[in-house]
Order: C-alpha cells, then structure tokens, then sequence
C-alpha cells in the first residue's frame, strides 16, 4: 500500500499513528502541501479533493479521508482493535474522533488560513487567533467529555489506544505548534502525554519523519 | 430514545434521515438555534460542546456527533444496512460522507458565520461568498469521486441508500437555501432527487418538522 502523506499533515499523522499501532507497512509518498504538490494534475488522479492522506491500495483502489482510512485499516488488521466492542462505547470513541476530526481541524486546515490571509486580506495575527479560537472551544467541550465518563482511563476510553487517541495527539501537536495555552485541559495533556510514551504514536510523530 | 436537534440544522437532518431509513421512533425536542437555546446551561448538561444533533438513550447516555450517532443505529439497528459489506467499499462510503461532513459543512456551521460576521466585521455579502466557496469546492471533489467509480447506481453507492445519501441530501439543501448554481454537479442533483423520491427521506425534511 502507498500512503500519500505530508509530515505536518495532522490527518497524514493521525493514519501513521494508527498503521503503526497495527504493525503495517507501507511505502509513504509525500506530498510537500507548502510547495502546493497536492494541487497538481497526477495527484488529483489519486485524489480528486486533492487532500493528504490518500491510502492507495495493492489492487489501485484509493481511499481517502483519514478516519474512513482508519476504519478501514481497524476492519481489515483487526489487532489491536481501535475501537471498543459495545455500539454505545463505540460511538462515544467516535464522537470525540469527531469532535477533533470535524469541528476543529477543518476550521484549520491550511486551505482555510490561506483564504483568510488572501481572499478576506487578514493578518497573520487575526489568522492564528482564529486557529486557537476553534482548537479552544473543541479542546473546552473534549475536556467535560472526557471528565463525565467513568470509563476513561489513561487514554481517551480506557487502557488502550482508540481513534480518539489518535485524533487527539495530532491536534494537540497543532495546538502547541500555535501556541494555544493547554493549562485549562490537563485530562487532554496527560492523555496525550500516555500516547506519546508508546512506541506507535512516538514513531509517527512529525519531526520523525524524513 | 430523545433527539435533541433542529429542523433546518443539516447535522440533525442526517440523523433524521437515518432513523426514518430503519423505521425508529424516537421523541424529538427542539432546540432553537437562532435564540441560543442550545448554549443554555440545561442543553450544555447534554452536550458539552453545546451542538445538536444529540440522543438519549434510554439508559441516559447522550451520544453525539452525526455521523458517531447515525454509525451507532447501524450497529444497533442493522436493517436496512446504510454501510456496504466490504471493507473498501465502507471506506469509499465513509469517505463520501466525511468529504461532506468534515470538509464543508463545518466551515459553514451558524457558529462560524457569526464569528466571520462578528469577530471579524464582515458583511453578510461576504459571508454568503464564503458559505458557497466551500459548498464549491468539496462538491467539485465529490462530483469527480462519483464519476470514477462504477459501482455507483441510482445513489452515491449502488442501488440503496448509505450514510453518504444521508448526509448529501442535507447539503444539497443547503446548497439550494444559499442559491449555490447546482449546474456543474449533474451526479449530485440526480442522486438528491432519487433521495427525495424515498419517503424515508422526504418526512425528515425541515419543512416536515413541527
């Protein structure tokens, strides 16, 4: 399989986290998003969103979006399981994906800094404000959820990794990389602090990549 | 079952859709977004993160996020199936459904257009610019992605409906409140009207709503 990543990407880094916590090889192709590679003809034949990562399989087929990569990869390797046995639980793991994966990456995402800077004409400064401004409502919101459930362990649900855990530590890597003050989310700081001491996800990290 | 949401919230609608799909009953309690009742302290008890859709379970678990809560009835409620049975095909599905719900309609989310309007002064001009620009961009994308493959038949996989029909008929009316020029998506057009053909979909319509 061909994972068609970049290092900073988060969604690229949440599929490295999770290949890795299931033992899987692949060959990786980066896409320099800042050189603008991902918006070139070839790629947009694998992707036509034109968005890392893409996760093209051995029969040609590509799949994309990181968390039905993730799915995908959690039906296919099942050990470790990524996602707990019961529906409910399931969805509970889901959703705190979700809340990181749809209501705080994506206000983020670099296409939307750029539109913010080009077609709005902001500054540098209103731009980063905006980034910590969605990372904190999310980030506020993940901390009450991660504080009314009993379940919740070292991780985000229970003793082991989940895709939650695997969103998690990606978005936090933004949030310190924009300086976003942690302080008032110490369960997020310390889950992704449990993460970071395990192999799989120190190995996927951006600055381990070359 | 309680779900909490809203007739014109098209997170809501996914759920709606998806319940009437599988034949669930459930109570419904609105929660009237433009006077602020979801960020009221009681609704916040709910949800933390202030959002509909949310649903009660008859335990007194909430789960939220749509598509965490529309995958849970799937589990739970498995006829008809809204994911195909193999892994790559529910990857291309969930993709589909997350191009949607991660890459445009979060960016055109009530909370983002009062921040463009607000925090950042601009008018309702350019905020409706910015509502279609993603709208745009992330149906070009699925456009292309419904072209290329053949499996594709009266919906966006195969001959019944899956959760990527369930959240594109939400955007597609969105599309149309926002007077987006449909013209270049002839796929997305013709599969919202098979949609809206099925009763299923059409009694959780927002204008269907009480």
């Amino acid at each position: 399989m061909i994972l068609y990543g970049y290092s900073v990407s988060s969604a690229s880094y949440r599929v490295r986290i999770a290949l890795s916590l299931k033992g899987i090889e692949v060959t990786h192709a980066t896409k320099q998003l800042r050189r603008g590679e991902h918006r070139l003809k070839d790629f947009l034949q694998v992707n036509p969103q034109g968005f890392v990562p893409a996760l093209q399989l051995d029969n040609g087929q590509v799949l994309t979006q990181s968390l039905a990569i993730i799915e995908y990869l959690d039906d296919v390797y099942p050990q470790p399981p990524l996602l707990p046995a019961s529906p409910a639980d399931r969805a509970r793991v889901r959703s705190m994906a979700q809340l990181i994966v749809c209501d705080i990456h994506p206000l983020n995402n670099m296409r939307v800094l750029q539109y913010l800077e080009g077609s709005l004409a902001h500054t540098a400064s209103t731009r980063d404000a905006w980034y910590r401004h969605w990372i904190e409502a999310g980030f506020a919101a993940l901390e009450e959820m991660l504080g009314r459930d009993a379940s919740r362990g070292r991780f985000c649900h229970g003793e082991s990794p989940t895709i939650a855990d695997v969103c998690l530590v990606p978005q936090v890597f933004n949030a310190r990389r924009f300086s976003v003050d942690l302080g008032a989310y110490p369960r997020i700081v310390a889950i992704d602090a449990a993460c970071r001491e395990l192999a799989a996800f120190a190995s996927a990290a951006p600055e381990k990549q070359t």
